[in-house]
């Protein structure tokens, strides 16, 4: 059985995400549908990156991720189909999958071209939900689009690395539902550039000298519970591999979070210094 | 497979949706569930009729659509199974079917009469689990309720034509996630009526003297980035068919929504003025 | 086709709920999986513990209930898995699973002690999704686990029954979508302890003098419609048993509920005091 993710900005008050699932199942009965996120904040390109490249690897090879953030297709905007990582991709060309290509250098990229088959009053995502079943069947990119050889980049992802070497300047890209901040800055480039060096993660007027191995580890002393240590800041890396700064066991209406705590908010400049 | 597709006001915080899935699959393991919404207004017909109405027909010929809102059994609600347009809806007879009813009759109705076969701590709930199971195994109407002949209207959910031809007046009745309100008034009312007609739609104490075919297509000129339109009032009729007032792009938490920044209400009068 | 349930405090915005599935289903693509929340209120585990104890009787035998509240382990907190009724739960050992095991003793509970199979960067919520796909396999407890005689109990969920046997001392352990507020006093402990006694319920500075059998009996006369009892206090056992606290078609941001309306919170103390 096929598997279609869905990663949108369509709520989950209003019907769009059941008729889009109604739509996919008439096309494809036999696929099997699942939830990524629809709380995705409206039309903000950056998360849903981050939240597609954050959950899909946890999917089995082939499944088909159907991306509905910002798909009106206009002058701007055209619609693509990518291969990567042995994953599909189905989203407009809007910077949306630059988190991902940061990494790995696409299998295939299409940009869709079955527009002229579909009645006028077919909408962006009636192609987007032919192409998804068509891929979850077996079919092939080219039968859908025209191969391409680059997408948009979104830079405002990407971390920087000072031309010293000594630090790395990155930005608030996700504010998690316990409030947890995500920046852009990767274990991956935080390994290669650190060489094990003493480092401060500066985040004004705060720092933090410890990325720690996971949430618990917070308690360092096995002489009080766990529960001493409760609104305490730390950093980690979480499981989607990007420096997280969180409150230990934070909850956003209750003790506060490093968003309330510590006034962290999207796009926010975080300063790792190597000394 | 067969499917069954949900729409309630019970939230997701509690169990209820997990428990009503939990027993459906109880009773046939082989359906597939799919939510609409569960985020209906409590106790809000309007905005159930309008969802289910927006979203049936995405689903396939024989779905089964449970409709959990306001469904206790009392003196003036009774539970109903209609087929129609070749799909079955479970409900109260509390007028949240009108909507659907204005545009083609009945196949068949049902008032359900299965009460009497269940246990007394037996919910209204479980016997409309038991309706759609049943329904979604093929089983006939006939052998769960009596054949009726009509069932509650509710007028409030009808746009009005006055009697001179040259205005139709409507309310606003569901505001999405986007804050977008939609009103009643029909693409096929708004056709019928105007025959090529100049007119404007009237909101006190704004108005909008076009329709578009899309969101993007407020982009009039090609001189600008579309992001230029972000924040602009337009008017189109949304995929259910209706007509609805929209901000571009528009983020209630940001930029503002027709709701916010027009104040447009839940029951506001839009008027459509023909000259 | 076997079920997994998840319950956990993740929230719908991230991707941490798409995620859990992606790999559920890797490791097993036939199993079905069921939401039931994801909005428990962040490491409550009372909440958790209510809910999951409302909702797994809905499933059929042999469901696994995978709960995803405050698992890191540590110091204090184990994982266990635990057959129940025919049922599997797989949690941290923090008290979560008191309020089912106040009910019956439960067939095995096993300490989970495979997490030295499974690489250094494995989280805890991988060691549960291997478990859970274990069991939804028809695999058996010992082979993930090692048997113990004991779980953690939460005292806090338990309603206590005066010396004197003429009162019943519970607190409100969950507030629901509609702002009912649900109390631990259970309908079984009720009837024990009343014996057809008259009784009050008393919350100050408020009291109901009876428990209905449905939210629309509070409706004592013919002669007015259903409508005139909205915003009405009332009291009745829920469908998960115990005592509720509502107003009769509650709406939070209408009418208001039972929190609002009656300044019932979390905690607060309901007393059934019998005469």
């Amino acid at each position: 059985m096929s598997i279609i993710t869905l990663t949108t900005d369509y709520g989950l008050k209003d019907h769009f995400v059941g008729s889009l699932k109604g739509k996919i199942l008439s096309e494809n009965p036999e696929v099997q549908i699942i939830d990524i996120s629809h709380d995705i904040d409206p039309f903000n390109t950056a998360e849903a990156s981050y939240i597609i490249g954050a959950a899909y690897l946890s999917f089995p090879k082939g499944t088909v991720h159907l991306i509905g953030v910002d798909i009106e297709r206009n002058k701007e905007n055209q619609h693509i189909a990518m291969q990567w990582n042995d994953h599909y991709f189905i989203c407009a060309d809007n910077g949306i999958l630059s988190m991902l290509t940061q990494k790995i250098v696409p299998q295939k990229i299409v940009a869709i071209n079955i527009h002229d088959r579909f009645p006028i009053e077919a909408t962006d995502l009636d192609i987007f939900i032919q192409v998804a079943s068509h891929l979850s069947r077996g079919g092939l990119l080219n039968v859908i689009g025209k191969e391409i050889s680059s997408i948009k980049e979104a830079t405002e992802l990407q971390a920087l690395v000072a031309d010293d070497g000594n630090s790395i300047k990155g930005n608030i890209i996700y504010i998690d539902h316990f409030g947890n901040v995500v920046t852009n800055i990767s274990k991956k480039q935080f390994l290669e550039i650190s060489r094990g060096r003493p480092y401060e993660i500066v985040m004004s007027p705060k720092s933090i000298k410890t990325i720690l191995p996971n949430y618990s580890a917070i308690a360092t002393s096995d002489k009080y519970p766990i529960k001493t240590y409760e609104g305490e800041k730390l950093a980690i890396f979480n499981e989607a591999g990007f420096l997280e700064i969180a409150i230990f066991r934070s909850n956003p209406s209750k003790v506060g979070s490093a968003n309330s705590l510590l006034g962290l908010n999207y796009r926010d400049v975080i300063t790792i210094k190597f000394s």
